[in-house]
């Protein structure tokens, strides 16, 4: 066995994710890259999340079904909710968590990665949750993830035995958007084969109007650059 | 919407699971059972889940495709690693953790209970987990479901609202295996309709030697009866 550690990395082939699995492979570790078919509407999302682990040199793509649509009540899994589109440039202000929201959902996901991390050995698992610029999604909170850490620990063989098994590590959540593309583009990731939109057109085109378009967009334009999935 | 509330139940078709939709019932819940395809070799398992389920009138039974198979690392999921068996009447004394042990199962599972929980708006997810009979499973400790609750208070919708969203239950944690079955009984659980088996033969009968088939007979014993599944 070689002597690089692994880690589990939760790849939507988002920009984030994508930003995410860059940082992993920095810190030197094997990357087991981990997606999910969840009945989503945008299956797109999994050709970038494989064009991504081939050009970051993950190890492994693992994908995995999930079907969240039994459980409805995201404009994601559940077809009779549409995803909003906005017209101008900015989200609209709101307390409100989005429709987008999928009950659970990263819970399910870290689950998954924690299954996965036990049969390997890898100590680490990475996801993309971001606190600062799309803050409505429970799941997406430093005390969730803490929280989700303490149980893991609590949860595997390597528990039992008194020992830490998993760090859930959210490099970007302090992070703006701009500020990940900056680190994302430091480290040699191409935006260009990432994918973030909610609601694609028939080709898989970016819809450039959805929240996750417009949080993207920002971001680039913070930055000083066009979003390359708008080109 | 009627007043009785609701409670997700974990329901493997098993005698624990059983007892515990069971005790739903009788505290007055509508319940939603919720079991799981997941590559395991004892798809009979489901049979009696659906069994189990009308027999105690459940509201709905929903069950969901996972492939934990892809991960590998127990002879639940993993046709390269066998199922013990036992000549004798006890299971063998030791700490290791039995190769029936499924990474991050019960945390899975709960995760897409907790995904139904927050759809329905059912503030109970009901678990057969027990600390007792068979401790060998790290995703059985208290302190493991106690963690997974505090995490489960911050993952919803609910949570970013400041509220108590979901309680783990699992009203078998200090019950032997015979306290588990005197309580069904007095509850009308019919034992013959569930099924526990590891390793089932082609007809779906029990193998009466793996490890779960020898907890269930001690069990029936300590009571007094014959365990209907082997009968």
């Amino acid at each position: 066995m070689h002597g690089r550690p692994r880690a589990v990395v939760l790849l939507s082939g988002g920009l984030d994710s994508a930003t995410v699995l860059a940082v992993a492979r920095a810190e030197g570790f094997d990357a087991y890259a981990l997606s999910f078919r969840y009945g989503q509407r945008h299956a797109v999302e999994l050709a970038a999340a494989r064009r991504v682990a081939a050009a970051l040199g993950a190890v492994r793509h693992a994908v995995v079904d999930v079907d969240l649509k039994i459980f409805g009540g995201s404009a994601l899994t559940d077809d009779a909710i549409a995803v909003p589109h906005h017209d101008g440039p900015d989200l609209p202000a709101g307390d409100e968590i989005p429709v987008t929201y999928v009950p659970a959902r990263n819970t399910i996901f870290l689950s998954f990665g924690l299954a996965w991390a036990e049969t390997l050995g890898a100590g680490d698992l990475f996801i993309g949750a971001s606190a600062v610029d799309y803050s409505g999604y429970p799941d997406c909170r430093p005390e969730y993830l803490a929280a989700y850490e303490r149980m893991a620990n609590l949860a595997t063989k390597a528990a039992v035995a008194g020992k830490q098994t998993v760090r859930v590590r959210a490099p970007l959540i302090d992070l703006t958007k701009a500020q990940t593309i900056r680190r994302g583009l430091e480290l040699g990731v191409d935006y260009g084969i990432t994918h973030s939109c909610y609601d694609p057109g028939p080709d898989g085109a970016a819809c450039g109007t959805c929240d996750s378009c417009l949080l993207r967009r920002r971001g680039f334009a913070e930055v000083g650059l066009p979003d390359p999935a708008l080109a």
